[in-house]
């Protein structure tokens, strides 16, 4: 573009801002008693010990605020590490997954071979390949939006993904990860486990095992943690060194202090935690069956949503009959996928409500 | 560098990242009964009604954690603009104010001239330059290290300084930055004015005037809430459009739930704030005076900090003296000033602290 076509509102900012394409959130809408089902939030409250280390960690006057948090979060490195069976200097700590995410593109990603991520993921993804300038190749889901790891064997500088995948939900097993990071022992595969909870076998258990593996985890799902704002990375020292060098050339403090005292919390009970991942499970199989019995397609789903297309209806459609009677779900209007649904599971009375809702629309 | 000399560890990194010195926070060490006059935290706690907000925005069983915050943080916006008399479109928030500033040099200075910041100021400047590859010219500070704006008029990509400085405390005048306003129509210029409030009067008077100015402000200093991580950004809205594409291609949720609301409160309790900048101006006046009785050089500050200088001491054995004692200050080993100390105004007991055991050592 040559100068005289800016626009002038965009004249003085950098070149590469006009051309960028930001990521677009799940509305969090300011309207009480809605049915929320569009980004994948938790339906149990957080462990309520999460409250409690809050309010202990505020003092009796909050005076501890005006002091700048720890800068490594080290005690919320060290629980979370044991709690994996991992070293500290194995762990990283962030301000959600998202921000995790765009250090892992700033340290590993910037390499002169494009990287790698499925066509339909997170789509977040592309976002940050943007604004980091990543060439990324996209590379096609199967007929049946499964993850063929084979596809992943052209030469690269990365790959990407999320397992189970977002947003259709579907897992892949661990095995299959094990061929995944062997196909590409020179460059760094990042998987994205925000949803690994709820079904799915981690990699972190592959970590002492391949030098090349990067794993994301958040609190904003499983754990009910959304409104804290923390993300991890798991991986070799190595790793999580170009890491820290990047977090620390971007913002020493990510993670405030109640953040940090909110995460530690969650992690020592690990009972409501296992309880509560469980519960969610359960409500999603109903809510399947349910969903199947009034002829939905259903993705094999191991996340906290599902993703679903009904044969003879319309999913834009479907979704603003939904919106009438205030349930929120989530639609993509992109190539293959803009026919399904993406529904967070919710309370039982909340996915009754939504089995409902669609028996009087369909 | 040829493949074969990059070290095993950093086989996977980006290359960019192998080159990078991140920034050094100012240690916040874990021992109890510090006098910490390092980190230019508040002597002061925030105002009772954060912690209240803080309690308050939980809930009675934290239940509204579990949601991810409003990704614009907007009651915390309406609340700053309405503050400042600006419009919310003129008003963006981050992750404290180093993450506001990394996204300043995206939003902003990745163009073809270079841009243009003090020798000496803020040291995490130049990290962001390194990080986001943008080349930057230092303009010496003058003789009695001040900035001399008239510098400032060679072509560049962008300027940005720190008013007060850091870690002189040396404040330009309204109309030294309006002078640098008008010298620069074709680059955005950054006063990042982290310690404005401790006497110094604040460029957003000039926002309406000028449309290639940005402001920044913290929460960290005058308000005492290091802890919270809450950092400011005033420009025109096109200005403050561009950094929301960056923001929102790097991390939708950068504050969380509880930063939101102890910062509304913060902002909603104006006579606390005022009086405790004003206790705060005392007794940096005070302790000027004493280091001055005591043969200190200390530069005229208009922050909650002072750099100081003994014409007969080393910087580096004062130090060490005080923190013999206990007591921590900041010392840069950097050229010009590595004959400095940065000392935070503390209490009047830790600045009494301070003075009597630096009576003992000159």
């Amino acid at each position: 573009m040559s100068s005289v076509d800016i626009p002038m509102k965009q004249r003085l900012w950098s070149p590469l801002v006009r051309d960028l394409v930001p990521y677009v959130p799940g509305e969090q809408p300011k309207i009480n008693n809605l049915i929320k089902l569009n980004t994948n939030e938790s339906p149990f409250p957080p462990s309520p010990k999460v409250r409690e280390a809050v309010i202990s960690a505020l003092g009796l006057d909050g005076d501890v605020l005006r002091l700048y948090p720890d800068p490594d979060a080290s005690s919320l490195k060290q629980v979370i590490a044991t709690y994996h069976g991992l070293a500290t200097n194995q762990v990283f700590l962030g301000n959600g997954s998202d921000e995790v995410l765009a250090h892992i593109y700033t340290a590993f990603f910037k390499q002169s071979l494009p990287i790698l991520s499925p066509d339909i993921s997170y789509s977040f993804y592309p976002v940050y390949s943007q604004l980091y300038a990543v060439e990324t190749v996209q590379i096609p889901l199967d007929a049946d939006f499964r993850i063929d790891v084979n596809d992943y064997k052209v030469p690269n500088g990365g790959v990407i993904l999320a397992n189970p995948n977002a947003p259709t939900g579907v897992l892949l097993s661990l095995d299959q990860i094990r061929q995944l990071l062997s196909n590409n022992p020179e460059s760094v595969v990042v998987i994205d486990e925000a949803y690994i909870d709820f079904g799915g076998q981690s990699a972190i258990a592959l970590i002492n095992e391949f030098d090349n593996l990067v794993v994301c985890h958040t609190v904003s799902k499983s754990r009910a943690l959304a409104g804290l704002r923390i993300g991890m990375v798991f991986g070799q020292a190595h790793l999580i060194e170009a890491l820290e060098r990047v977090k620390n050339s971007f913002n020493s403090y990510p993670l405030d202090r109640l953040a940090i005292a909110g995460g530690v919390a969650s992690y020592e009970d690990d009972a409501y935690f296992q309880s509560t991942c469980q519960a969610l499970i359960d409500l999603r199989e109903d809510l399947v069956s349910k969903l199947q019995g009034l002829g939905f397609d259903v993705l094999p789903s191991h996340a906290n949503f599902i993703f679903a297309r009904h044969p003879q209806h319309e999913a834009v459609t479907l979704a603003k009959g939904l919106r009438e009677s205030g349930i929120i779900v989530r639609h993509f209007a992109k190539p293959r996928i803009d026919q399904f649904l993406r529904i967070t599971i919710g309370t039982a009375e909340q996915n009754q409500a939504l089995v409902s809702r669609l028996q009087e629309i369909l």
